[in-house]
């Protein structure tokens, strides 16, 4: 029988957090990075290659599984770990970030959120309800409460006013989860842009509803860096211990550190993907951009030491040339290199927080990116 | 030390041959199948993938390759083996094939063709002896001469020119190719379009020069499969039994075992990558559109008896659902998949023409591809 969902905060150092989420699709080691597989597939991997590069778990998209191939489809085909053979965790979003970002003419209301499809304009409601609903027919291991997220900078009215109606949805959708299958966890979402009186507001409100785990969601919309942290500060101190804690679209391998450094036990970012598909590697050298002509000729991998093979195998020469020929291997190369990367960096604080050495991991890791790339041969 | 080039035929069954061609890396069985490597990937595909579906050596484009990177450049960082990371065989091809297809304001000499490159329009010169250069450069394992090929319908005049500017620069690749490293093996290549004497008189001249192998080049442009298969005849006759034959650009699974039929150990073709990229599939049950609505809802694999994983651990559906999605992982899996195929084709064939089977095998696989699909689940 699979293990029901549960927390296990394993040891502190300062802020920072290492623990492990059991789910009915294996444990999750936190700090956590989960890569985004928006269609049911993170782009340009096979599913075991996405497994090989460190990951417990990773992200679906609900807005996009719900219009293509559509809930009830991939229920019917044996939810979305069968369906794209990740006999993994799965956490899934709740679509409410896409509705916003995506798709058309939407309007949003107590009731729920209506929008045009970007795909081919169908009329769509999106209710707590019924995004509960989409995710317990994928199957998730973890399921998001339905959200308003407001773009940065807006009015204090605005912000509280999709507060609000994201603690209202929360509630909604605990009592639509309840229903569902056991097992699984379901997570509230705190709002509040960047308003500290807000976001606390906010973090009070879920832990008196009370859910398996807690995400910030909203942040890395724009502000500056500080401002990211300085409301996780303010959301970590509201929040219960023993749950995990989630950054919703975060982030730089920067962003990671102090996330961490601030009691972030989950994260999930297109950034490693997304830019892997334009030429850009995150390295323990900081970011290194293939398409720049200084790697044409240089007979070295991207990184002796890594524990990935496409960042030994190949040199920089190739994957230049790979980039610039508009090669999808380039993609696929550089795709496996980010992850592997982002999983290793995670692994890192992981290890450095049960040492009891984060602080000086952070150092070090920091002063690494400051000094650079390798310079020319 | 790596092995010099050397064929050995091992059985004939009918005109079927089966044999072993020796390389400075590696055997390659044949009759082989050669994937495409246009520009120093097999796209979408990462090497050892390649090399895990069957591949003993693969093609790679003398065109594509001078242009971007450069042959220089390739020389200077190990070659082309080192470069995309194939530590197998590598034919090259002359890129005499590609001027005629891509390149513009291509102006043809005896002295050689002059072309622009498709890329940036930089006036390039192409040689009989610069061809045999940059193949050199490359590290190919076997090169090919520099010919030209002609479209057809065409004039007798114009199919005449065109072969014997060829033999001219047979000649004179040869001459090039006899300074180079040792080990390596320069093919020459029969043209004469859909003249069964022109093609005669070419591979009769070409045997009289005498080269390590014979490519039969200039067909699958269009004519019909009878067409093509009657000029195989006329030229398996004339060529020497003890060299390998190499049916360049083709083909369909069809093609394949008809043209092993006739006497051809080598082939390259971009059917099963390209197809794969476009939805296509090709199988057991011959080709299958992956686009087709009819496998949006179907749980089975492609084919549950595959040695392929692609091919039985994704449902149709799914790999339906990438295509339609435009996901990359759908031209990952089915260009997996067909490659996979077609060398379990040529693998069956192998097999056949050992024990003496293969007419029984080339019928058994066609009736197979006659009934078709599986039936609606």
């Amino acid at each position: 029988m699979p293990a029901a969902f549960s927390f296990r905060l394993l040891s502190t150092d300062g802020a920072a957090r290492r623990g492990e989420i059991a789910t009915p699709h294996g444990t999750v080691a936190t700090p956590a990075f989960m890569p985004v597989g928006t269609q049911a597939t993170v782009k340009g991997m096979l599913p075991e290659a996405v497994r090989a590069s460190g990951a417990d778990i990773l992200l679906g998209n609900t807005y996009h599984l719900m219009l293509r191939p559509g809930a009830e489809r991939v229920a019917a085909l044996g939810g979305l770990h069968k369906f794209m053979n990740w006999p993994h965790a799965i956490l899934t979003d709740s679509g409410g970030f896409q509705v916003m970002s995506l798709a058309q003419l939407r309007k949003v209301e107590d009731r729920g959120v209506t929008f045009r499809s970007h795909l081919d304009g169908a009329l769509v409601e999106l209710t707590p309800e019924r995004a509960i609903e989409v995710q317990s027919l994928l199957g998730a291991d973890i399921a998001m409460q339905l959200d308003e997220c407001s773009q940065l900078p807006a009015p204090h009215a605005e912000l509280e006013r999709a507060m609000r109606l994201s603690l209202a949805w929360a509630e909604r959708c605990k009592r639509a989860f309840a229903a569902g299958p056991p097992g699984r966890a379901l997570f509230g979402i705190v709002q509040g842009g960047d308003d500290a009186d807000l976001r606390l507001a906010s973090a009070r409100a879920l832990t008196d509803i009370g859910f398996d785990g807690y995400a910030i969601g909203g942040l890395a919309v724009g502000e500056p860096q500080e401002v990211m942290l300085r409301m996780i500060e303010v959301v970590a101190l509201a929040l219960p211990a023993g749950q995990p804690r989630y950054l919703m679209g975060v982030g730089t391998p920067a962003d990671l550190i102090e996330a961490v450094a601030r009691g972030i036990d989950m994260f999930d970012c297109v950034m490693p993907t997304r830019n892997g598909r334009h030429g850009l590697a995150f390295s323990r050298f900081g970011p290194i951009n293939l398409k720049n002509a200084r790697h044409a000729q240089d007979p070295r991998p991207l990184d002796a030491d890594s524990a990935c093979p496409a960042a030994r195998d190949y040199s920089r020469a190739y994957l230049h040339h790979l980039v610039k020929a508009n090669e999808m291997l380039g993609a696929i190369l550089l795709t496996a290199i980010n992850l592997a990367y982002y999983q290793e960096l995670m692994a890192g604080m992981r290890t450095a927080i049960t040492g009891g050495q984060f602080a000086a991991y952070r150092d070090r890791i920091k002063a690494m990116w400051a000094q650079g790339d390798l310079p020319p041969v």
